[in-house]
């Protein structure tokens, strides 16, 4: 058995849920699901409910953070159409400010530019706003974050006018960096195999066409994310299925399987999902945090046996190599033979948390 | 009575309608409409019925303007999400490829980015492309065209955030040019006094602060466009009211009067209504057109009495200063007294039409 290292995975795009979604997923089972995913810090997106659009919300998430996680966080703000001012104030306790340009789950929709460019504006320069945009909405973040002379990363892109557009943004010297999920790089609209209401996911599944322009533009992708968005099957299986995939147990591994295709390298994988992600979101310096994988091993992931709440997973039963053999964050042993080990409340906020 | 002379009027966005929409106006009434208005050239707007996105149309309205057209004209080709190709091949006999991006007359609305980026890129670099696009569309837009390496005209600039996002372009270098239409600068939501339907208007009319937006931000104004979109008095009363405006007749007294009241100079209306609008769209240089105009006579516009078919005005009853007196064309008289004095046919295509 070979065993390799590699510095603890970052994921900067995580629905952790907890507070009023607990049912869902909450902060000690979504840094199980981390640890096992071989992640030592999750970035927590603010669609949550409550939204963490203000400093009472952020406490509230802090404070259920702080006793529960086992790995380290952060966390992203959300825009809203009034709280430019309230959220640059926040802006050292946070990892990023996303703005959500598109409908997806929740409710934190920004409809006009104003709020666009006045966000850009007014938000720390050296605090990245991320964005959910899709088609115009892309180009419209990606313009309005470069004449406003600031960085922007761009969330889940998928489609492959969106991929070449980014591409060429970046040939052009703009400060735009982006991730790309799992999802879009391992199913298409037309292979996925699930079922309705358990396929869907915002962005939606690709075209063939567009899972390939991904792959061929790779250099352009800085991390892959997983957008992990727990929901449960009864959710899943209902008249209205919220869109979301549960992703942090499966992402290493399908993209460890790629590594084992010839489609990565280790060093591709190591730069998207943790030198990168470090760097773009300005993570701690941790060289005592690292995982040990066995690159090879053939695996199923069965979701039943997972950390995460999901109870599903869109990756259940594929064929897969490479697994998380242990993970040690900051020093000390935090997952090994397939068991958590450390315990809730290990895990830190990146930024200190509110004081 | 103080005589100027001017250059001939050039406006890059007339919706001349005809073939299909006779009785809203045809290209005998509205370059009329033109040369009382001191236009002697008039860009032709594709959303026509039918629409000019692929040769047999054009050619069909060519052969129209021909035997009708008092003044010069040109024809703006449209944009749809398949015929990049076809209008490529057509860009010789156009002044431009109009995209819409947003919704308003007509049914040539663009959904897909996909569209915009092949027809930026697909299009001749050194023939303009213009949009209709507001909001986020206007920053994709621009986006798009400069990351294509080509100029991008904007179609009715309104708002404060989109003014002040081309200023801001124009600062970085962007090959991007505007215009602005005269009920965006001399109508605003709370002041206009029009019955609903006579009202509507795309993009619609903006608030105090736009308007008072698109004045301090003049410089980054290239064109002031009227956007002449005739519908009858009878289609503007109606449960579905077309949205649009005449404004061929009003729009340079308008902006004598801004003259007269120390708001503009009279180097700023030529500028913006002649040498820009020539230079943007490489019309031909026509030293012997030109107009004479007394900037100061008080007067009130007649829709009754005016050349345009669709028989009303937002500016009807406003008191003016400034009127044309007299129009020559390429060595002819075309307007004079009052009255049209040249010939259906007198005008000709800036492009030279169809061989």
């Amino acid at each position: 058995m070979t065993t390799l290292r590699l510095p603890g995975l970052a994921d900067p795009h995580v629905h952790v849920r907890g507070l009023g979604q607990r049912h869902k997923e909450d902060f000690a089972s979504c840094t199980r699901a981390a640890l096992a995913g071989g992640f030592t810090t999750i970035l927590a997106m603010p669609n949550t409910k409550p939204a963490i659009v203000a400093e009472p919300a952020l406490r509230e998430y802090q404070a259920e953070a702080r006793v529960e996680a086992h790995c380290d966080y952060g966390f992203h703000l959300g825009a809203t159409e009034d709280n430019a001012g309230e959220v640059a104030r926040l802006a050292p306790l946070s990892t990023g400010l996303k703005l959500y340009l598109d409908p997806t789950f929740g409710d934190l929709k920004l409809q006009k530019l104003t709020a666009l460019v006045e966000h850009a504006a007014t938000f720390p320069k050296h605090v990245p706003i991320l964005a959910h945009a899709e088609e115009h909405s892309l180009a419209s973040a990606m313009l309005v974050a470069h004449l406003a002379g600031r960085p922007i990363h761009i969330c889940h892109v998928s489609r492959k006018v969106e991929i070449e557009l980014v591409a060429r943004a970046k040939d052009k010297g703009f400060d735009v960096t982006c991730e790309v999920c799992p999802h879009h790089l391992f199913l298409d609209e037309h292979g996925h195999g699930l079922p309705a209401g358990f396929c869907e996911v915002r962005p939606v599944i690709g075209t063939k066409e567009d899972v390939r322009a991904l792959w061929q533009n790779l250099d352009a992708i800085d991390c892959f994310a997983t957008d992990h968005a727990p929901h449960t099957r009864a959710e899943k299986s209902s008249d209205k299925p919220p869109p979301g995939f549960p992703g942090l147990e499966t992402a290493l591994p399908l993209f460890l399987t790629a590594v084992h295709e010839g489609k990565l390298t280790i060093a591709d994988v190591e730069a998207r999902m943790a030198l990168n992600v470090r760097r773009i979101f300005s993570l701690p310096v941790q060289d005592d945090t690292y995982i040990e994988i066995d690159p090879d091993e053939a695996h199923v992931f069965e979701a039943a046996r997972g950390e995460s709440r999901a109870g599903w997973n869109p990756f259940e039963g594929v064929p897969l190599r490479g697994r998380v053999l242990r993970v040690v964050l900051r020093g000390k042993e935090a997952y090994a033979g397939g068991r958590i080990v450390g315990a809730p409340g290990d895990g830190r906020d990146v930024r200190g948390g509110t004081p």
